[in-house]
């Protein structure tokens, strides 16, 4: 189970003695919450280190600035104030390090960002009190094996690893494979492979299933695809996905993780998309749940009619 | 893991000392097809048990004709004969006792009647010969909590638990939950809740994706919602779902499981599907790939470029 | 096309000198909205008759009440005040009159009842002055051939004509035809037959288009096909859309019309639906946009980023 | 109605004097059919010219080659031997012109080149004796109009025009128009404006609906939408449809006709497409039905029961 609840016996030390705070590139307004996020961490008797990205926020905080290697290592937490996609970008630079991840949404409710600015004082008290829950994501380690038989530098991808085509001829061929196991051939604009958490991103626009982070599964959802009954699949998470591209090169196949790493992709490369040995450890106050977080994204009722 | 390959060191006793027989219901051809079974099986050293409703063919045969429950009781494995429709029928009544099934199909490849009549000398000496694959799948435990506080006698299903509106005025309202955790109200003509098996049945044509029966999850596909975010979702198999009807009393809503056993539901009845304690048990052939059934099934394209 | 401006020039004569009203059946809420109708049209000259269901509404008001049969008779135009449901019901009585409707919504904005009560006079005044769009809605005229011969009274529709079953048995038999044309054989849940108006209403439940009025089409949408290149087809409206119910006689096929009028069939019976000789004419104040309410109900975004 | 039988009286001069050859650009097994059809064309008493394309085979079968500009000029009849994508080529250069188009396959049926090589002769004579259906098909006339005023050389498209991102970072942002009505914003892949032809091309992977070709209307299919109601609509084809991209100007996005000639676009260029002056006209032998060709394409069942 991913989720799970944190004991209720305080411990004798308090956890989490050093915090890192990770902020959104490109906004100014983050400043802001970000030197709040300082001050309260601060306050609450912390040892807190900021991401060098936002350097100037952490000297006006008085804070150190360090990189985010140094973050990931010294770090017991970390908070990630922004959106989805900056928890996505802190997501794989700390999944190695099995650091627990908060997130502080920043205007507007995230699927993972799910604390308020304004109960941010409630919520890091009591995520600091170690009242929280533990909220764990399976990341997709993603290695290109190409046809020379040389291989990529593996990325760590949160949500999705996406095959799709930039050239305007729009179609690919490529096959997928289950472990050593065929799964078919496809003739599509792409494919997603997507995990749990990424099953309420692109997946979703694609036709996928809403597949809860307790599943231990990763989705195959095809862009496009020629053949009608190509649908998408959910596979066990415990054997690697691969994906290899056929056809003829005058492709422009690229290879991308969350939206946000690229990698072109030749006839008969491989892409070989596998569970990370560690997950993405999300922390919650309690009173979250994942249902009510995706019933107020996907717009859909209110709550049941009995509570 | 549900597919597991069985050891190579030949077992000091035959496996399999008594095995049951049943076959398709309806359909008079299935009668040679039980014949041979019972020949083969008699003369790889089998002592031989035939459904009852098949008592003719049993006598025929030369060997007992007993109960369900005195086959499921006695045997250490059942052939079953005929179509998905008869394993569904048979893994039912067999699912309590943990008795692996053999499906052979009549006439036509089943998702789990997998082995052809005319392969059935071959395949059945391997299994015999302890030479098979091991395919556990997810069985859904079903029982109606009545508003009244009153509760049904249990029912499993193979592939799903069906609500639909049997009136004219087709739209249901209800409300899903995972164990304890609300996940949504539902406008809709009804909500298959499907096994891993199930997803490539009846859950396929209401837009599921299909899920590897290896994935320990359970979907929920709602039958033409009236939101049109209203996704089907897949949630994790270690907690039961429940459906809890509302709304007016105006409905003819029923439950089915594998569309052969049904049940009236009124408002403030829970429908509560959980996964059975024991998994129904298939044995397969060495040669057997999910995905090439799945392929031969859904007219998907032919093996790999590479293979 | 569907959607024209009415002449600027002024006529000689004040157009509707006799309104009818119709209203929600079964809402006592809308005797309020009924009983400020009448008095806005007395006011504005007209001569009001009111449907008998509100005949003590009607008393209330001082202005007669009638059958539906001589208000349809008698009237030069209908105001509807409830939802779009009691719009299809008004509208399939009125239909064979060809009088306009004027649709006033109770409480919540429809895709038909577009004038919002607290915007009723300003609305009412302008189309008794003659200023207000056309808004012509293909009606569906459907039949039921049965295997014998007979033939049952046309009934009309404004959203779709429904094949459905209401045993617990769920996939049916059937054919589609276009006019002598052989369609498809289908294996389904049913089948919807969709005006363009009812595009938005069920059949976009079941996988169908949204399609504009304006467009001469009927819609086939298959429910929860066994085939899953059983995709929705448009169909042009000049020839009659054909379902014919076949395989045996256990099943409990139900043919519904706009959700309201329902007829069994057996096998062998034809459903012929065919677009009815007169459409069923809206009126809109010169405000309303098809699109506008489409967003709205769809919850799709706001207005374009230029204006 | 697109479809019309020839007028049974013969007519006093033999049609189709003069007939343009034209095949697949890259296709070598081509040559074969191409004189095959030279030779027949001939023997019933045919001017012929072939397109430049194909001189060598022009110059063995003893007959001209021309441009496509003369072919169309100078022809009443145009046979393209290959598969759609070669009509569809095709269909681009001679729309101008309402020279009728006979499709010859090589290899395997096509949606729009139906007459199979082995019935050529018997096809042929039929349709120069007068004995044929004509199809007319929607062209679709596509322009960009640049935000600074500019405005590209129109192009034709049969099947369909779409806006997709080159880009890795893959959602657009654009607004959709009919005439001067807003229709909606949207975030999605890319769009695909589709014409009755198209609808089982490209837009039919999209999730699109089939359309009959004589449905006078426009399908609007948005690719992957980030908004899971922002479903394919069918507009009327009377009023050009307009897609205006916004966002910020890092996109690839691009405008792709048919999938074979493509232009980039950026923010406040404004796509209009709208319906031919002319259609293209396909001829058939007067066995053909399109729901025939439908079904064998996409993989339904046989024929009726009853026939």
């Amino acid at each position: 189970m991913s989720q799970t609840r944190s004991p209720s016996s305080q411990p004798a030390v308090a956890p989490f003695p050093t915090v890192g705070v990770i902020g959104k590139r490109t906004d100014p307004s983050v400043k802001g919450t970000l030197l709040g996020i300082c001050a309260l961490l601060r306050e609450l008797g912390r040892e807190v280190l900021v991401d060098e990205i936002h350097a100037d926020t952490a000297r006006k905080a008085g804070v150190p600035a360090v990189s985010r290697a140094e973050l990931a290592a010294r770090c017991q937490l970390v908070v990630v104030a922004g959106g989805d996609g900056t928890l996505l970008d802190a997501g794989r630079s700390l999944a190695g390090h099995e650091v627990p991840v908060l997130g502080v949404n920043q205007g507007r409710l995230g699927f993972m960002v799910d604390v308020n600015p304004e109960e941010l004082r409630e919520a890091l008290q009591a995520v600091l009190a170690g009242e929280y829950l533990t909220d764990d994501r399976l990341l997709l380690h993603t290695r290109i094996q190409r046809a020379d038989g040389s291989e990529t530098t593996p990325v760590l991808a949160v949500n999705d690893v996406v095959l799709r085509n930039l050239a305007s001829i729009r179609m690919l061929e490529f096959e997928t494979w289950l472990g050593e196991e065929f799964i078919s051939q496809h003739r599509a604009d792409g494919m997603i492979v997507s995990s749990p958490t990424g099953s309420t991103a692109y997946a979703l626009s694609g036709g996928g299933p809403v597949i809860h982070p307790a599943v231990a599964a990763i989705a195959l959802v095809p862009i496009c695809p020629h053949t009608l009954s190509d649908r998408p699949i959910v596979v066990p998470a415990d054997r690697p996905v691969k994906l290899v591209l056929r056809g003829a090169d005058n492709s422009k196949a690229t290879v991308t993780c969350d939206g946000q790493v690229s990698e072109p992709l030749s006839p008969g490369d491989t892409v070989v998309v596998s569970r990370a040995p560690h997950p993405l450890r999300l922390l919650h106050p309690h009173r979250y749940h994942y249902f009510d977080v995706l019933r107020d994204k996907l717009h859909w009722g209110r709550g049941p009619a009995r509570g």
